[in-house]
């Protein structure tokens, strides 16, 4: 049964934070109502606040909503996996306690929601329109996921500036990765070329993962590494290059958020 | 005695430089102007500034400048701080040689004197505010200060994009970093969890501070280290994961700002 | 003979590229025109399209624009390194099709030509506006060039977000790096204090080269590297602090755009 | 049968001659795309041309916009009359060589249709909107018309600065105005007080009609009257105050746009 | 006893308003906060609004509402006759049923408002910024009033586009007039050139006195009269050119808002 | 010879006017120095002012400010009616003290400079551009010129509001007109159809002027009239219709500047 304005829990949810943080913070009433009040729907609400985020002189925001609302419409998992990502903000952030919090503020999880629009508009072979999105995500957030890329639902991008993300790499679902990351090519060769990453892996601060390897579900990639090969599941390595180091203590690293090495990890 | 505008010694620097530099460059005369010039105190010209730079379609600068300058009013310590900074930048950075320069031009300067204001809210209770700004410095500036950080004076945050400061991270005075520096969490653990760093340290390039560890005063980070635990007073540590290779030459390694590793550091 | 409309190939592609795109994809036909289109020259084009990313509330694009045009009519040269710029792009980077797409759409093609201006006005004395330019690009697209260093021609910076240039960096011709690269100096002292890189040189994603070091005509630079000490030509370096690990596999690494360490490299 | 892109003559007019246009004036090629060529319907171009015009700081194009598309999917006759109005005045004005002008170009037309959207929105209680819609209209296009007015479909006002016409004045099909012309109230008493003006009505260039007088179908209203009492039809009328004059030569004074007073009409 | 925020009844009853229409209707909810619930005194409330339609690309609304909010603190009669103004609105235009539809909606109240600091700067002889706001009134409002004019409170300027007054006008209480009147001078006389205008007249649609002429206390001025000759008080005149047709039918005609010449009016 | 930057005594004045009063006043030092001081030339202050006003979402100023540029460099006859103008405006308007007053702040002379611009278009074909021209100066000024219109140099149009002058009339040299006036048509036909004025006319506030009919050199139109026959030279008409009332007292009316029917020309 599709979700409809009064069965949407999530939706009301936002709306009732939006309301008592609204009048609680005169300062913020009007964008709260710009942004969240006004609306009648999520995805109402979604494709006017990241329409505004990605205008530029020559393409006005109501041109990007037109086309985000159409995708929406089109493509019902788009809008699925949004709210999947909201629901991994708050289980796995302890900054965040509002679903508000990351519809609103965090850049992350913006960059990620333009994205998936970006990469419906691949799919469509509107390639012109889809790299005018990546670079607009780009200036705005740091945050260069390249339209051709595929990403499950479930994903936290923490803090986000400077996440790079290339055409041929896929992420699993309930993946948390954190700002400096990279999900690179190894050389000009096009064709498949970037990593294949696994769900439930964590992938730590400013880690670089290049060429098309795999990493295995539920593995966990230490901060500041290098990763040139494979990784097994439920495995973390560290380092530059990266090395095994241990195993993750809990079953799925990406709930944990634990960028440490300690315990289990670094046996 | 309060600094007044005919004592304030560095106000009138600032005037005096802008004033100079409208007359050599008449493409930014404008620009001096309305940032500098029209401005008759040092929190007048500021909380402009920086307002212009975190205004969006819903929160007119108007209406942050409002804010800035309540703040600046209610918490005198924040415009202290700022000046300290200017200090510090004018000390530290060969590329900057006059007082207006930081003011004026650094967006790590920019994105700090930002989360002063936000800091302020926070404490205040005003948390959506708060984090509107927290988003509003990470889209501006591409520097993410989760705005209940605690932060010294005369701090220095050279070039800036993709720094990122944890919730319950401690900055003593007189600290230098540099871009891409992160001071995060190891876990999803709410609670004290990010690092506490001592005065006059310099953290390098891309360092990685991850858990509530001591960085001790003038200790020295690495470019590129990834550091999980405790790093002892005037010590310094590199690598990932981070080991200690010798002690700063200096006594405040965030003064000298030598980023290398030769002499007594590598000993 | 210098390039006449008539004459100019690359031009021309660019433009039946746009038309081309402009048909295909009505959302974008008014960004192309009023950016491509619309124009009668390359200079044209590109000083609209830049300028429009960098102005400010008290510097109009219109302002920016006279000074850029102002540049290319002076200095012949700065054309010519952002056309070699683009051939570059389209031969190194698989994701690049059309010679528009880096025109268009790569904010390290637009930070990269708008240092050139900078550094144009640098060298003629306008130090005040050089700044004001580095800093606009610095929360453009997050990449700090200091508007002194002197950088080649046939240059392309993937991704781009999180580069730092510092002011006394020398760059060869045909050099690629990727985002979040350094450059940068290695302790307080004024003067000659960044690095030195040669011809045909990549330096892999994250980077970090500091100090006044030379770095060897194609040589390589592993992913998350940090370099303290000069690297010979022709010679790959990798890890924190960077050690010799082999030899580039192709003669000329930035065109090859591998950033693997496999084969020759690590021997 | 309802009209469909498909059938829709006036809509495929207007985009032909834009297209024929906007090759001719690469200048204007943007704009044509824009605000015609990238729209699927006529209602999807005349919302988002609106729109733009009458937007603000806190009320986004894009608010504005939903609020029309609703009115136009929920009260067809709304497009009907933009519809008419179009034809009228390509049939009265020589200046108006193309359906596109007016659409395009003529602040008399722009200010009439956003008229029927504030009038829809009257209609159905929402009469802040309404409100906040008059001023818009008023600051944007120099015209004031009150939502609670009634007016037919055919209308022309031509050049419009300065057109006033108050609540409850009702103005009868295929009726024109030329700029200055008032419809307006005699006395602070609420209720019905403002004229009624009939079908075919020619309101020449700063006619001002005061209070609750019926002016006849067909009638002509002589530039620069002060019209106090009724007006029989087929009649003219001029002078301060206004006198019966004559009778208007034609059937149909509005569609002559005869503003002289010769011939029969002077008699 | 000076207001205060708790005893100021006309500010509480505009809240009041904004907050009830905020209610009722979302789509201005943003407005109404951002216009007047965001803010905690009228004055603070007046200034934000009009700054925010007065300003430009080189003096931006921050720097418009400081010099407003500056000339309301040290001439409390500005506001005092703000006020006055919205109680001879609501009293006067049956039109208007809050306080808060002229604060927000009409524009012959904002222009005659931003006049009122104009000529606080003319006064102070701050000429440069009265012209330059003079000009933004009129292209913002279509109304131009020379800041040299003197004009008393308790005035309602109904539609307003066209009102021309002159710089040696001098305008008494209780005055009403409507859109399209002139107080002009005859001749290219510097000096005391302009009409002086009495309490409580009425000067109706279009209405053009010209010249240092005298308009008696109570006096009617008919629709699109030329008034060459002073007019004695509590006698209406109507005409091109104007002639004596009767007396006001009420003791203030400003307040009956009467602009018909029925009755005792042309006896 | 040409006028260069050296010998350009009324471009040394308005700079000298602009340094002074953005010396005075610092709230406006900034629009002096992006208006005025900024430039090296006449051409570029004026074109980059009215650009300033003309844009709109889909044409940016920078792109209106190249037509504008390369229309005073084809047509010099365009600066020097300019310059004309102003030095119209400023022996005819007491309120006018300084040359740079006109250039910066007056409305009527901002859209009769941008009508020259719109007919210089017209001339050469490009109608769409004209028509997007007298369009946007329509909305921004309130003054509707056809492009089609021939208009001499030395011409006041005094607070402009209203103004509305038809495709096929003709101005000649030396003329001032008030605002509300009126050149209009009579009657549908196309072709030759508006007023042609002589030089030296007056043409008073509010007076309309309709069809083809001659105004001869030096007649005096007074306020409000409605003219529908032609006017000899050095004569007065006035009224509704308008007849003759008598001549004009000076030899050139439009220098006069006096709308008043005193003395000779009421006899």
């Amino acid at each position: 049964m599709p979700l409809t304005p009064l069965t949407d829990e999530l939706w009301h949810s936002i709306r009732r934070e939006a309301q008592a943080a609204s009048e609680e913070e005169p300062a913020l009433a009007s964008f709260y109502h710009a942004t969240l009040l006004n609306h009648d729907s999520f995805a109402s609400a979604m494709s006017f606040h990241l329409a505004n985020k990605l205008d530029s002189q020559a393409v006005p925001a109501m041109m990007i909503r037109e086309v985000f609302e159409a995708a929406m419409a089109e493509s019902p998992e788009i809008e699925s996996a949004m709210r999947a990502d909201i629901y991994a903000h708050c289980e796995r952030d302890p900054a965040c306690e509002k679903y508000s919090t990351p519809f609103l503020f965090f850049k992350g999880f913006h960059a990620l929601q333009s994205y998936r629009f970006a990469h419906h508009l691949w799919l469509k072979g509107r390639r012109g329109l889809a790299l005018y999105l990546q670079n607009q995500i780009s200036e705005a957030f740091g945050v260069d996921i390249h339209p051709g890329a595929r990403i499950g639902s479930g994903i936290m991008i923490d803090h986000a500036t400077g996440v790079v993300i290339g055409e041929t790499a896929v992420i699993g679902n309930d993946v948390s990765m954190l700002h400096s990351v990279t999900l690179g090519g190894a050389g000009r060769l096009s064709g498949d070329r970037h990593p294949k990453v696994g769900r439930g892996v964590l992938i730590s601060t400013g880690a670089k993962i290049l060429g098309n390897i795999d990493i295995g579900d539920c593995a966990k990639i230490g901060a500041g590494s290098v990763v040139l090969h494979p990784v097994p599941p439920h495995t973390t390595v560290a380092g530059v290059p990266a090395r095994v180091v241990g195993h993750p203590k809990g079953d799925v690293p990406a709930r944990d958020m634990d960028q440490g090495l300690n315990g289990t990890d670094s046996d």
